[in-house]
């Protein structure tokens, strides 16, 4: 799926770094987050932030925002004046609506009665609107339309504000728990401590690493004394470019303190009873990078097995196997394995096309996406092609691509698609066309294949998705036990997939 | 007095512009606020924003803000982003402290039960500490450091929020007014209607203005119908370069109501008992634009007779009197009426000069400020000159000005400063240098003249300053009969003159 | 090879376009020629230029210049004032030497007595030392270092230049072409015509392209009516995203002239007797995008090749093939096919990755160029590696990489390289470096394995990368009769593999 | 006179800087360039440039351009690349004609046989197209439309390049100026060497400052060793602001040497027999700064010379006499002094307001200039006022000032002018509006008064104009007598007052 054009995108990727041992240390915190960010840059390129802290009492906190990729939103000179931080979190987000931009960008401070806390997000709460009209009840003026404004409010609010000198944050992000079931992956910054929080649905993911000196990175006999600190994440795929190795997930309903004493479980908040996990499954199919590591596996991994069940379901009598570059490469490797047909490359894609400047109404406008793909046309000329691509979302990127093989001489071009129709909209933090603008919703669909000018289509089923990512899964949450109040409820495995069957893991409040 | 370099500095600079008559109008609201910025530009260089509002139901708020100058911080295009306002306020400020600047930048919006506010403020709440104190025991996170986020939360905040339609703004405003007395001069926007705030003591000015059709712009005979729109400014010097007629100012306590339908006082504030009002004595000396109009007066002609006040106080011996450019030129030519003596220009202004990209240890450095001047040799080699500064703060850039005079010829220099020393802090909104920082409370001030390098040096004594400020208002309260509610309060007068005199005007919480 | 660090950069990439027919005509001069050379991004990302003339007589041109990417250098409003172009040039730079910048930046524009010339150039001058003093005695002043700027100058030198109304620019170019034998492909400008030239010994690529309807673009039933306009390009990948059809190849030594009446060959410069051509093989090897087309195949497929000949020298006992993302690509494929060994993915690449702004000195340096991919370890843990890389020049970046794969738990891993070993400088355009710092050249290349960490190291023979590349071409001389003049010169095949060999195809002048 | 909707301006500032004594020395060479050039902003504002060179054998030159005001063109980070400079010369340009406006920006490069130069240039050569047309069919192109670039490539043709060890600059030098014999004043810097020249009518002003230690600037006692360096400067108000005394004019037609080792005349090219020198009157009239020397007179001297002169030719019954700001208030003071009346201040200007964002069709556009200003009423309410202004050229901002006086209650408004009408073009480098715009040509001018609204309106005569400006003359020629070769030529007086009358100082070639 051509990412830009797909008009689907989710919201955010959060990155927190604490620093180990005594206070202040060499880890250059500022820069770690900076990588961090940088590594989860597909999960958000509107803008960027981050916000450190000294750590001492009172602590010093420091902020950087800017609009745009993070190595355009913040200048080297920039970074410089977070240098001195000891921990820190950082945000980079997908869009933004609302009045000012730069104003929306996260993480968000606040200064209370107990100090500043900031906050970043990834996620959307699915009562927003309920919880915005709790808190202006209360006489709070809200200066963003974001859920990170408003979660720092509710953090704010309640249990109501004493002159104390422990304010109990732990319980206000309890408490925050209680009051919006999903869907949410924290973190709050606090001083000198980082919590990190992941709803009781475990919808977003979020992980913990271990910054490890570079030289012992890779080995396994890293000891306790080698740990230089702590990082967490939206994805363990920025773990590589920073020098940490994966510890481990944060549980659905933990809330996990993290400190230059290190990583703590304080709490675990529960779901309902009978209510299975709810990790969004587009994780998995679309979104996250494909070295990232989920409930035990990597996603790679998963997205090979989708194409080699996508194979068995939807075999093809064809020539040679290939990609829409380059998110679909997995699964299109795992069909061509398990059909025996052979993998090629057939497009070429050119990674400078950016925003276009192209007028209307010229002739340059017809080419649409395929400006961007040349096509190695030696290896289809004269062949049929099955076609691999993750998802097909608005059926209008995969049209063009299918006419330019069919022009450059495939005999037949076979679209299997590597995950099942999106059919319902998300209401927790992926941004999806409304239901009019899926193509599996149009009365075109019946004869996809005519619409799009492909030989033929076929979806990998439902049921085929969720056994791809379940038979990795099979020993994962036995292994985990360095979270001390693992209960049931944590070692539940399920996946959302609302998007595609239409139930949601919550009701759902309007 | 050389602004860049004296240390001291107003706080901000606020205009709102509203349309008359029925709504879509043809008044370019954006393009008048912007202009009506630049005409403030004096009062605040650092950031600018603009909000306007439709005034539809529900109103569609429009932001832009930026840093810098005005003509710097908004760009053509973002201007037409709000060409279809019908009313609005802007804001131009000074400095700002705290982490992210563009965040600090007014005016202020949030969202709150019954929609939205915007807030521009001139000024600093004396109480401004414990305000924030209990904002937050409410349990309200601050964003910000500024008095534009307290006031909006306050207004929020009290009396309680409840889910009417009408939330009574101006019970909320009066309540502000009764928790803090100054310094403030406010504007509250809120879909259709800007709430123009002056404090009791009318500490920072405030006044309104008529848009008329320019062709009748200057005569005498514009009747109601002509009214196009209404202005409110900090200075009236803003209203020639758009068009606009002066009205009258907003008085001491005044709440005015501005919409399409005009310009109603709501209510009047009052002071306590025995209390005179308290306007910045410090706006007719230095911060003012010289054609602006306070309490029915022209800065211009104040600062002149505090010329010939300090010609009469102050005689000297010489043989030409001339200013520091280009502050002090109406006091210079006050001095040089009053005594006689020929005004003659001793300096030349390079305007170009900005801020300086010197390395330290050169010998540049060692020319100071005198390099922005050249010396106009012939009007004063061989000649005893009396020169004119409107205040002395510091007292290290007049040094190197002097210095230079000498150098290029004149046999006297002698220093008469148009205001009495700077003896204290301010808390109201005015940005002076810490006492150990004033010149008049160093060791040095007994020989001054002999620490900056002058032949003498005389200042103007408070009284005389408080005689030649009140010298033009003698009838001017009785004139403005069109403020509804006039009462006692609004018809004394009273000067702050805290930094010169220590008396503040109210008792300062700490 | 990971590019940005591996010290080796072609020089420049142009593209030209005339609209066909009578002018004006409706055709997006300006756009084309941008997409066009964001397709040649890869040959150059430190400046872009464009000069379009309205071809009128006299002609108007209008130039555009800027720093940085092509997206970045224009903005979409300055495009607007190109608008107007019946025809135009443009160039995408590689590196710039001299004071300045911008001024070095392509096309190079001078006025002549006979009417503007622009020009926009390829390749390094071999002679240029000795053509720069030979302009300067002329007495010339020279205002850049670039070979462009003098290459104008030659032409405006000779034959003299007089006072007619035609100059003859094809003399001047054939005049041109005698003095210096090779290396440029140039585009020159003039009024309403665009020769298109190569060198004698073809070194640098050149190819026309013809725009048609887009709906008949990939049809075989284009007649001469349906021909919208010409294009030139350094390579035929930015056909496909301007909606242009293959056309042919400049020949080496072929003068083109193409204007809106259609191409047409002026004349063959030919080499000295029995030299034949030396079109750099490099260019099939590393610069250029897969899917262009180089003497009547694909630049792809070669490379595949390459990857197959490896195999057959140089085999393995392994378990997996695989690449350096992703340049490598293809070879790595073409090996996989040759051993029947499986192809797997290895890495993922962190596309964001840009301008570092690390700080010396901190941890974060340790993790060298592998901070920019993560590793894809359910692929090859385990298990033994073959990676493929292209070239290997100064042998620095597959260190790291190595160490990533190992520590991830590859038990071997054997770099087998598609290219021969480069040993000497390139004087013909390509920016190679120094001899001392080519790592074939260092006493450890007796044991380069161990000095790259890798469990084996094997190259390409020279032999078996010219087989690789001539077993393409066999029948594509004949097909190409479109040229008239072809005489036996252009029939001959040849590569420069001077890089490789240290055999340059004409005698150096120092 | 409102300089920016004039639409008259003078072409450029120059400004050169060689470091005293032996190399390396510790002159901050770069950074008095731009101080100099800052105040040299009024003659030029849209581009800049420095070249600095190291004047070692070869010579390193480095170079710095940049569009906008001088501290916008150059950020503190570039200056630093220039800081090594022994030597430098720099230009401040007013407008550019061409493509590309960057490469028009001065100084202009070349590198010739004998090593670099580079040339900066105030002034138009009056036969400029016969020398495009001579230098272009020698066969040079040229590659814009600036005079620079012509001189340079005239200075490396002729004589005929020779291959020897010295070029022989001032022959080259010396030969330009006899094939063009005005406007130029010039630097062309060489290795270590800076000629500063001005063409024999001196029409250009070129004056040379010494620079000394900054303790010892204003003292009269500084020997020959307290040189530290040389300034050559279009204007001897720069000297002020980098600490330097002025030495002396460049004498109309001198070649004058600067180096390390001092100042030297090489040469003085003459006139033809008869001819006067022709120094623009309008420097003294409205270009200059006030604080600047000519003819060893001060500008400021010379404009209130003109306002004593205009009230004996011109005189008013009023009651008070102003100015627009700022030009003209030299001469303002002048006419007060002369006629007794007395002078008051009557506009107070914005400096804010800049380049305007104003839709057009807008009631704010018919403000016009006026809201550049604020009226000080209380100054000239009810008086019949002398409004002064230095010259009228189009007469279309003058108009909205007179109203804007007339509305705000001036009785009469009599308008002075300083200088006589301009009623012929320019060709020596002053950007003079075509003669049909000009209002002295128009048929309201017979009616001007009734045409801008003004009570009454008198020019100063041309007579009136050339004797104030000699008056003050008188003695000055003998006084110089540091210049070796000094001829009768250099001892003459003679103005250009072609825009006057419409003699111009030499034929003109069309």
């Amino acid at each position: 799926m051509e990412f830009e054009e797909s008009g689907i995108g989710e919201e955010c990727g959060v990155f927190g770094c604490v620093a180990a041992g005594e206070w202040p240390t060499q880890l250059e915190v500022a820069q770690i987050i900076t990588l961090g960010l940088v590594a989860l840059q597909h999960r958000g390129q509107e803008s960027a932030g981050i916000v450190t802290s000294d750590g001492f009492s009172p602590p010093t906190y420091t902020a950087l925002k800017g609009m745009g990729l993070v190595n355009n939103a913040f200048k080297p000179e920039d970074l410089l004046k977070l240098r001195h931080g000891n921990l820190g979190i950082g945000h980079t987000r997908y869009s933004t609506t609302g009045m000012s931009e730069l104003q929306n960008c996260q993480p968000f401070v606040v200064d209370t009665l107990h100090g500043k806390i900031a906050v970043a997000h990834n996620g959307e709460l699915v009562n927003a609107a309920a919880l915005r009209k709790k808190v202006m009840r209360h006489g709070v003026g809200l200066s963003t339309s974001s859920d990170s404004e408003l979660i720092t409010q509710l953090l704010a609010l309640t249990p109501p504000m004493e002159e104390l000198d422990a304010p109990d944050w732990v319980a206000r992000i309890k408490n925050l728990m209680t009051e919006t079931p999903t869907s949410y992956s924290l973190m709050v910054m606090h001083k000198d401590v980082i919590y990190a929080v992941r709803d009781p649905y475990g919808n977003r993911p979020l992980c913990i690493g271990r910054l490890v000196p570079i030289s012992k990175l890779h080995g396994s006999g890293v000891g306790e004394d080698d740990t230089e600190g702590w990082v967490v994440s939206s994805e363990s795929c920025s773990f590589q470019s920073i020098g940490a190795k994966y510890y481990r997930e944060v549980q659905p309903g933990e809330i996990v303190q993290i400190s230059k004493h290190g990583v703590k479980t304080l709490t675990v908040v529960l779901r309902p009873e009978g209510d299975p996990p709810a990790f969004c499954i587009f994780e998995y199919v679309y979104f996250a990078r494909p070295d990232s590591i989920f409930e035990g596996q990597m996603v790679y991994t998963v997205r090979q097995r989708c194409g080699r069940q996508l194979a068995i379901e939807a075999p093809t009598d064809a020539d040679v196997v290939s990609t829409v570059p380059e998110s679909a490469t997995p699964a299109a490797l795992g069909y061509a394995q398990q059909s025996g047909l052979p993998y090629v490359e057939v497009l070429c894609k050119n990674r400078y096309v950016g925003r276009t400047f192209i007028q209307p109404n010229t002739r340059l406008r017809q080419l649409g996406v395929a400006k961007k793909f040349g096509a190695l046309t030696d290896n289809f000329a004269g062949k049929r092609v099955v076609l691999i691509d993750d998802s097909i979302v608005r059926g209008n990127t995969i049209s063009p691509i299918i006419k330019l093989l069919r022009e450059a001489g495939a005999t037949e071009v076979h679209i299997r698609v590597a995950s099942p129709p999106v059919r319902f909209p998300c209401y927790m933090g992926i941004n999806i066309p409304t239901k009019e603008e899926l193509i599996a919703n149009k009365p075109e669909f019946k004869d996809i294949a005519g619409y799009i000018g492909a030989t033929s289509v076929r979806y990998l089923s439902v049921e085929g998705l969720v056994s791809a990512v379940r038979d990795g899964i099979t020993s994962f949450r036995e292994k985990d036990e360095r979270i001390g109040s693992t209960t049931e409820s944590t070692l539940k495995v399920g996946h959302c997939t609302a998007c595609l069957t239409g139930k949601y893991p919550v009701e759902l409040e309007w």
